[in-house]
């Protein structure tokens, strides 16, 4: 399924550097993400400081190879799968539970359920201009025997050890992600410490720090695209989002076998490297541990968790959403501005 | 002490309109304030709807009608008195609790005590260019006891049968004001219901309600000069407090026996009238009751009350009131404006 490319997996950047000479620039400027084998002492160095790091030879999805396609067509069972369609290769993630409140808006992106074999079939005959589609489905009970049988042969134990060593909480969610090539998730943040294991094609991500939030106009919290960068890469608007021409940040192509580690609040868009086949990757998400003490200055993720708390409240007591932009302007502007 | 003026206390506009003439005006428009006689139902609508309204004949102070300079001096008491001078006619509050994290704040007016003697001893000698003072004095034990028993005779069953009627909660002050004429307490709302009382001489309020927060700009809350409004009425910034320009409000001048309704979260300024000698005033504190259900939209009061709670809680969280305005910035700017 995927193009065969060269790969140093101990040799950190020079790793994917046929893709990387293929891929499309944007204005900001990105530093290469540490690629370390799982016994470097780096790793534990980065993790504990909350930063990315393309873990290799961790085989955390090594039983999960052998998924491509075919083998999950005829073995991930019948039930319909999550699958999002658009005639653009951007996918805006949006809340579903917070789509009544906003009848107006318009998703590039729809909802479609269907079998894989479905997905596989749109995927195989896909000509340019027709619909692109990407499947989002949890691994939940609704998977065949034989692929529960791969899952449970995932590398639990190095999981566990690290959620254990980096005191995360419980493993929330597994996703399975299927796209075609070219496909973006565009820039956003999750709530969740996330190990994003890649099994077939290549993903190119980049990656901004949570301190880069004032850089990247995430929509307001009760949005339905709450958490997701209001900042067209392509196309930015400069004048609504003046900070964006300060964003910087890291990049990382992760290919079969590599782990990514995306700590939680950082931003990240991903894309299925284009023209190197179908993508398929499952996330390892994982809720936060709990703060042991409260040292100041505050993190930028703290302040991001300030800021969620804030507007939730106001939307709350106000109980009126539209009402929420005029209360915290006159809060801030001439005052804290 | 202050100069006879022909009142009309039942007539409403006309009252005082040799004083009104002879006022500064402001950029903005003004309403008077409905000035009622205490038996009058309008005084109780507008009390229920949290208007202001100047009620007459209430003899709510009758009892401190012969509160001059010279009875006050020799029955005050001899302890010191607080009181406030400055160079300007502007006395602008600060909180001295919020005081230590601005050390280099300047304040135009500063705290000095003194005994009642002293105090009037400056006003009567006072020439042009010379420091102004405010006495501004909570009726405590420490004050005489002829006045404790004017205090005494104060129609508290009227002042307790308002309080009962509009369901508000304790009293918890009554501060003697004695000002030289044309002192000046610039915009500013408090977080009590007051009845503010005048003994002798003439205020001049200028009103606004609370929704007019948005064009009054108080400091931040954890600043000083917290509740107060940042714009000089008398040379005001356009440029960093643009919506002052739709400011309006109401007005009402007060004489001796007055009572003036001042609902909970309305700014007022206050002025002595310049040229009417000094002023004896006593505001009664009220709490304010408890909201017996929440209905929407709020109203402005609420939405204040939520500011302020939201920026006591930022500045607590974030363990440094410099940090505050990055952040509500970062929050607001290019997301909600
Ligand atoms: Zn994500
Ligand atoms: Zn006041």
């Amino acid at each position: 399924m995927a193009t065969s490319v060269e790969r140093s997996p101990e040799s950190g950047e020079d790793a994917y550097s046929t893709i990387r000479g293929e891929l499309k620039q944007y204005s900001f400027q990105t530093e290469p993400v540490p690629r370390l084998h799982h016994l470097d002492p780096r790793v534990e160095a980065l993790m504990r400081a909350e930063k990315p790091v393309v873990i290799t030879d961790t085989n955390l999805v090594k039983s999960a190879f052998h998924w491509d396609a075919d083998y999950l067509s005829s073995n991930i069972g019948s039930a319909k799968q999550t699958v999002y369609s658009s005639y653009k290769n951007k996918f805006l993630y949006y809340d579903d539970k917070k789509l009544p409140q906003f009848p107006d808006l318009q998703l590039a992106t729809k909802h479609e359920e269907m079998t894989f074999k479905e997905f596989t079939e749109k995927v195989k005959n896909h000509k340019k201009g027709d619909k692109i589609y990407y499947l989002q489905q949890a691994l939940n009970d609704s998977v065949g025997k034989s692929l529960v049988l791969d899952f449970i042969k995932f590398n639990w134990s190095w999981a566990t050890e690290q959620q254990k060593k980096y005191k995360w909480g419980a493993l929330t969610s597994n996703l399975l992600l299927v796209g075609m090539d070219g496909v973006i998730t565009p820039a956003h943040y999750d709530e969740q410490q996330n190990f994003f294991a890649q099994i077939g094609g290549f993903k190119r991500f980049l990656l901004f720090d949570p301190s880069m939030f004032e850089c990247l106009y995430p929509y307001p919290v009760y949005h339905p695209h709450d958490r997701q960068s209001q900042v067209d890469f392509d196309n930015p608007d400069h004048e609504r989002f003046p900070n964006f021409r300060n964003l910087y940040g890291q990049e990382a192509i992760v290919g079969p076998g590599d782990v990514l580690y995306l700590p939680i609040y950082w931003w990240h868009q991903v894309e299925s490297v284009p023209n190197h086949g179908m993508t398929v990757s499952v996330n390892f998400w994982y809720k936060s541990g709990t703060e042991e003490k409260i040292v100041y200055p505050l993190k930028p993720q703290q302040k991001v968790a300030m800021m969620r708390n804030i507007e939730k409240m106001v939307t709350s007591a106000i109980n009126n959403h539209e009402e929420v932009p005029h209360l915290l302007k006159t809060m801030v502007l001439g005052r804290y501005t």
